[in-house]
């Protein structure tokens, strides 16, 4: 239905090879001794994707990249979603991703040189800082976190967590309170970037999340913010932008997430169907022969489906028309698609049994991590609520 | 994301006109006192679809038809089904609209002549009588009714049910068995064109379903055949393909139905939208305020979206290269589409409350009659069982 | 667990053969033709009923019942559930024992005498006249039914809807705004009898519901007082207890209706295991061994016990501490059984295929009618929203 | 409903206060720092339960338990499940519980002295090694692990996994097959104690399960028996009755684990009301007043009281009447009660939001590990299998 050139299918076809025999080969190592003793590696691999020619799927030719579509690159996302670390390995991995994609929309020149290169050639990483543990997330206006003008610095004051991967990165993109008594909510905060060794940065702790602080890229930090003193000109956009420009890169994000969340869902899929036709319940009789694990592949199928053309049809809907006119659709995804890869997660743990609950397998990871999918971005309630607020206007 | 022409456009936005001028007028008297009632006014509509020339539109242009692609029927079947009454209107109801296709594709001159003409110009309406009362439907090969040969005739036996509109139908397609002793149990079948003027045919009654007997096109009966003589010109296609010819009718079929359903959704949804907005809770409040409605809205709307991109995305797949490359998505849109029209269909109701149970809405008489959808044409249990080993048999 | 007598267990067993010879055998005509159809060997049961010794077993001795608890006559009505006829072969029927209830509690000796002794006897029958068209059901301060003083008259006008059996009854129970100015807008309502016969009482219609006008104790009318005239003497109660009354048959009520939809769901539960050995999917193996028809088995059978359990132990909270205590319970069990009571239905049709969509077995009855059980006495979502806010409101 | 008596009652209330104010507050550092980490104040908890006389609750008074009924452990296992320390705390966790139980049952006296008493006492720790990562462990009599006779020796070689708490234990009780060609199947095997530092025996790992080795009791170890020598002395019961034995330990374990569940289940509750009250989406406006998070606070508690009742019926059916009598019943516990704590626990994540994902609290723990409920004593999906067959068994 979709047109895929040949081209882009040359394309997905090298990443599932690589997925497959670079990639997949590294997880139990990571899954067991975390992102650290993985990155040598994974800094070869990166080379490796470079050779290809295939670094930074999702970034402009100008910039390096390869140019693609978001329908394009939402392919990709799917292809590397099957490995916990496929985007890694391609550079296209959030939070740098999203950062990239601001900073070329919105950064100046020396905001550009200083930070956007170093982030594009995969020699720093980056992390953004917005959700606070003491605001509810899916209401972002309400923020404590502040930005006040001194000479020609801002000198910023906070608490965040969730600021995901700021363990070793660079440099942050903070959500800040600039102008608090803006009539207009959603002009009261600014984006500002704060390298990481500026005094008054402390990482408070990677949280431990399912058991896990993680560690590098793979870790979500408590940070706080201590009379932080940057100059005004790591500002990034206008004053009073910040949820404007954080706005613009959710849809983009969305479609990378549910791609990824469904190319997770393909493995998954992919693993159960496996395990199900060896492992016997019988002699001679394999968990693939009982109805209800039959049920639950067609129903995974059926899902997986219905979800994937839903997201790229969204895709090519900001292609074409941009992020406004598919706003209804970004909310949509994002609850209905979190929900197909619990659910086919879910299924493919329960017929790996005993197995399913080890790290012998990813599933038990994805089990684990990606329950968040429900969560961040917005939790699936407050989307389901908004788009229906939407809806339900044009009945009035 | 999918190419609709700006002929097409016209078309459906035509019929979507139709339906809501001409035919959604109708539905109290057709809920209330079935469809002979409202024959004499559909006779009229029908006259009008001819006059705006959209008539047949699934039918080649040489028969008659508008030659619709299977994709670009699927977008007429979705708007003719937001009415009961829509596709009967148009003349590409079920079941006269396979007849139509098998006689087409496999009728003898004569066969067209006599039978294919007169439904095509909607003269008079047909049956189709497969599933017998003594076996399970899901394993069509289980068929007690035969067909035997003497001297230039076939003499039928056997007992049907379901056989849909037969009430009033001209003829029927039976199918019996020629060569109960087949090696290939798929060949032991025919499709024999019998009129049901024919001595030994008994309507023996309109089952009541749901508590309706219905009447006219929108009935069910059970038949019996008693030693029925039919020449054996009557035969469609060849002998022994009667099985082969019924699954191809199936590709199409499933295309108009799972549509259909989606337009049935989209207008129980426009009525559940609606209703929330007007139903006041407290005065001042209406349900559309509530979380929990404002929940099943997104979901639904969710859960439309992505099955619509599903099947026509199967449609396309027919269309381009044929059924049998298409058969796991076939098989995989019958029980997911049926699904969602489901959990439409129970929350539009339940947001209408008391009124949602009576007939002052269409959405109870879907409610209980499209039921059937999870079990016509094979109950959905059987669809994910056989989509689920061939998709299994893959990871052997 | 449950203690259950010697005794009560001997009626339980006697009622359970009762319906079972003497009732299920009307059923089918009653499906196909109506409650009149089969009101004279109604008549004739009820006279055996008599006879046993079982009429009227949730009123108290004094009255001429059984005196049940609430515990006991919860087990009697799930027996009475297994068919559409039970409760009413034994005068305990909706909505007879509600205003048989109210009377004894609150009737005046010339009400007793005029209106609740016939209604015992079974010579007539009654109906309840609150929900209103206009209005939300599940708010019912929203009325516009009044009732004012003139003379020793009030007299009443209003529109109603979901008088059930209203058709062929003697007299209704109407709540009726009495006092609209009233502060507490609980107490503006009172309850008042009208005898049907007079003036000004229309029977607009009975209401078709899914598909069904139904008729006399069968069916659910639209009904408006013109300027209807009745004695003051006829109020029920005090003026303004109008919503305590209500409330007050509403514990006792509910136990009733879950333990009934317990019953209906065993019946089905019952028709689909028999069925699911019984019928072939190919020679010689049942639907009973499909893995996917063992599980729902299996879930039906859980839920169906939990829940029994959960409407049991409400009725002894009740017997033991009375309504206001057990006034959670009374909630949680509403829309938490009626889900049990879908889904075993949703089940048991679906493995009938065909066969369950007609009314040769009694589930289509039930999945249509018994659609109305998540809204009648208020939607499931009103109990759980308040509910749920009283039980929030102890972490406050 | 169930009668709790004022003794009973004030054990609960102890323990309730004790799980409150001595075990809570050390699960910040079990989540944080494993089991080994608290085990030291552990043992002083234990020394307290035991100067309040709560030690061993569901041991014999002859052994030095309280000697408490199934049923009133039952309710015992719910207050101590709301941790996860507290039924090490009172020393009737899995799986030294059930090793205790069988020891009584069928230890010999040297057995008794030897095995027995130390882990009355609490002076060592046990485990049960059954499962192996070659079968399907919902098919037990699939068993690769052997003992063979040897002089007065068995010498025991096998594979094994999920051998919980293995790790740091005195003695297994090791499931292996001694009668490999028994016509019957389920007499193949024997129960024999190992004790583990008798030479061959390896304990391979602690298998890392949801990304925690975990250690001490809280671990799940793979082990193999590498020609592992023990006297016959140490076998457990009779030759052959390994199979009678271990499923003789399912009935109570079933109860304990579903109760304990059911604990788990409150406690998540609780958390989530609490916290619903807390957060503001908007300022003065709670998660509480969302209609969405009411009805899950509703559906939640009706789930868990119609579990409790079911789980408690079963207890006092057992108690009375026996294993046998209960065995569907025992069944049906498992899979419904875990799919009710499931769902629980994933509400109550979600309205936790971040901080749900996070081990701030202990749901992201038991998320992620009580996923096993419906794996471990075999997947939901054989136990709705076989309860089923047993079902339908009495419909042919």
């Amino acid at each position: 239905m979709f047109d895929i050139s040949a081209e882009l299918e040359q394309i997905l076809k090298t990443m599932r090879a690589f997925v497959d025999e670079e990639l997949i080969p590294l997880e139990a190592d990571f899954l067991a001794n975390g992102f650290t003793a993985v990155e040598p590696r994974l800094r070869e691999k990166r080379q490796k994707v470079k050779a290809l020619g295939l670094w930074l799927p999702q970034i402009p030719q100008a910039y390096g990249g390869l140019g693609l579509s978001l329908f394009a690159h939402g392919l990709v996302s799917r292809e590397l979603g099957r490995t916990p670390l496929g985007h890694y390995a391609f550079n296209c991995q959030a939070p740098d991703a999203g950062n990239m994609e601001i900073l070329i929309e919105h950064g100046t020149p020396e905001q550009k040189e200083t930070f956007l290169m170093p982030l594009l050639r995969g020699e720093v990483r980056s992390c953004f800082s917005m959700t606070e543990p003491e605001h509810a997330g899916s209401n972002p206006v309400m923020m404590s976190t502040t930005a006040v003008k001194e000479g020609d610095s801002y000198i910023i004051d906070g608490h965040k967590w969730f600021t995901s991967a700021a363990d070793g990165a660079a440099f942050a993109v903070v959500m800040a309170v600039t102008d608090p008594h803006h009539d207009n909510k959603y002009a009261r905060a600014s984006q500002i970037i704060v390298p990481l060794d500026t005094a008054g940065f402390e990482l408070v702790r990677n949280i431990p999340v399912m058991g896990e602080r993680g560690d590098g890229w793979a870790s979500h930090a408590e940070v706080r913010y201590h009379e932080v003193r940057v100059p005004q000109s790591y500002l990034l956009g206008a004053e009073g932008a910040g949820f404007a420009i954080a706005q613009q890169r959710l849809g983009p994000g969305r479609i990378h997430h549910c791609m990824r969340w469904l190319g997770i869902s393909e493995r998954a899929f992919d693993l159960m169907c496996r395990y199900a036709c060896q492992r016997e319940l019988t002699p001679g009789k394999s968990l693939a022969e009982q109805g209800t694990i039959q049920a639950w592949v067609a129903e995974c199928r059926a899902e997986m489906n219905a979800a994937t053309l839903m997201v790229l049809d969204t895709a090519v809907k900001i292609d074409k028309q941009g992020q406004y006119a598919a706003r209804d659709d970004i909310s949509l995804i994002k609850f209905h698609v979190a929900g197909v890869l619990q659910r086919v997660l879910d299924r493919a743990l329960q017929v790996h049994g005993g197995l399913g609950m080890t790290d012998d397998t990813p599933i038990a990871w994805w089990y684990r991590h990606e329950r968040a999918a429900r969560i961040y971005d917005g939790p699936d309630e407050v989307h389901k609520w908004s788009v229906a607020r939407r809806i339900l206007d044009g009945y009035r």
